[in-house]
């Protein structure tokens, strides 16, 4: 009998963040397979359970052993950082079992993403509509990425970038920086988070004209603001639209 | 002295996929502030704790009424349904607050946002890079939102729609899907989830041309594939590009 398979995002790493209905799935695995960062993160969950983990880039083959496993009737737990459906491990799980119908069980369990971690510690700058942009040209071509990034800027999009840049990768986040430069005014709020949620936290807010010169890395997740978006008492806020209706008063 | 007031995303509204961290706030909390459908949801967590609750769209009323417990010294817990600080109640604190750095202390805690919860239940839809809209013009004017679309559209985001249709308010799904029409293929996959992770969820599948027929409602997400989205087993993926330079077998 075919086992199954739950894709977890266990969050930005906290265990604080993780649901319950996320670490209920971990607890009730047979085996868990994960790149070894994220195994790290979770070590105290279900400790006896035995674990397979690979390095980073190894996400074929880490899915490739979770369907061999359930194949052979086990309940694995295959694990994502944040949200295993935004840029994580549940699409390439159920695109290798796509032209295969077999009885594995497949569940998607959703997860608080890197977005919904960065705004929070930003304060809130997504209360109105926003684009999210993987800046890494691994699997996308580069010229899809930076077209994109054109459109979310000339419609007025906060805009999410996801993996902006890496040591050898640099070139998709210069050249996203000059594209919003072209688009948006230079003073417009941007809001960096390095590994929310985790003991090396770092949130800055920066002007977007400073932005191509920071020294930022793969974990960090970016978010520009929009036309309206605003820095107030430290916080990036983009306004909802309340302002155009009621009076908000002075807060007091 | 002043108090604080945290900013909690309950998510979906199952307990389960509430982050103990969130959790641990409302616990924590001398008050908590809520629309009474989303106090509702919570009613079992510290049952004792005096709640404030009032009607649909009465989000000013609320955020003032925190910042207004919060001014008397009283550690405030204020609810939003899935993540705060996507289209919910955070932004609206820190504008009320804003031109008044106060004492209250103000945190924004994450939470699992609709677009979080639904593609996890359709699939594998936000596998790229996507964009979020809300359909309501109640705060935004109807133009801006129906321009957002379609720079969405031709930048071959997959489309997450927040509020799509309420019962008095259907010109701006109706207009969205005439200006998808013209940038996408008509059998374009569509995922549409209503009340996710609760009772009365419903999951369904149709085509971008089907769409505009739907009786959907506000407690309903909608998310738009883009071209390279597939129907797989009944799940909706949005491959992440790995067929490019990886064999990805048959899954067996």
């Amino acid at each position: 009998m075919a086992g199954s398979i739950s894709i977890i995002g266990i969050g930005p790493g906290a265990l604080n963040w993780l649901a319950p209905g996320a670490r209920l799935a971990l607890e009730n695995a047979e085996v868990i397979v994960g790149y070894r960062t994220y195994l790290k993160q979770i070590e105290s969950i279900a400790p006896q359970t035995p674990r397979e983990s690979s390095g980073m880039r190894h996400e074929v083959e880490r899915a490739r052993r979770a369907i061999e496993l359930a194949g052979d009737g086990k309940r694995v737990a295959l694990v994502s950082s944040g949200d295993s459906g935004i840029y994580g491990m549940a699409g390439l799980v159920l695109e290798m079992l796509g032209g295969n119908p077999a009885a594995i069980q497949v569940e998607v369990l959703p997860g608080i993403s890197a977005l919904n971690a960065a705004a929070s510690l930003l304060g809130a700058p997504l209360m109105t509509d926003f684009a999210v942009i993987s800046l890494s040209d691994l699997l996308t071509p580069l010229e899809d990425i930076l077209r994109r990034v054109g459109f979310a800027a000339q419609g007025g999009f906060v805009i999410c970038f996801y993996n902006p840049r890496s040591h050898r990768r640099t070139e998709p986040f210069e050249r996203a920086c000059q594209i919003l430069l072209k688009h948006c005014n230079p003073d417009t709020p941007v809001g960096v988070v390095k590994a929310a949620y985790r003991a090396e936290q770092e949130v800055r807010h920066v002007k977007l004209s400073d932005l191509s010169a920071l020294e930022i890395g793969m974990d960090t997740l970016v978010i520009v603001g929009n036309s309206t978006t605003q820095l107030l008492n430290g916080r990036m806020v983009t306004p909802r639209g309340y302002e155009r209706k009621y009076d908000l008063g002075d807060g007091s």
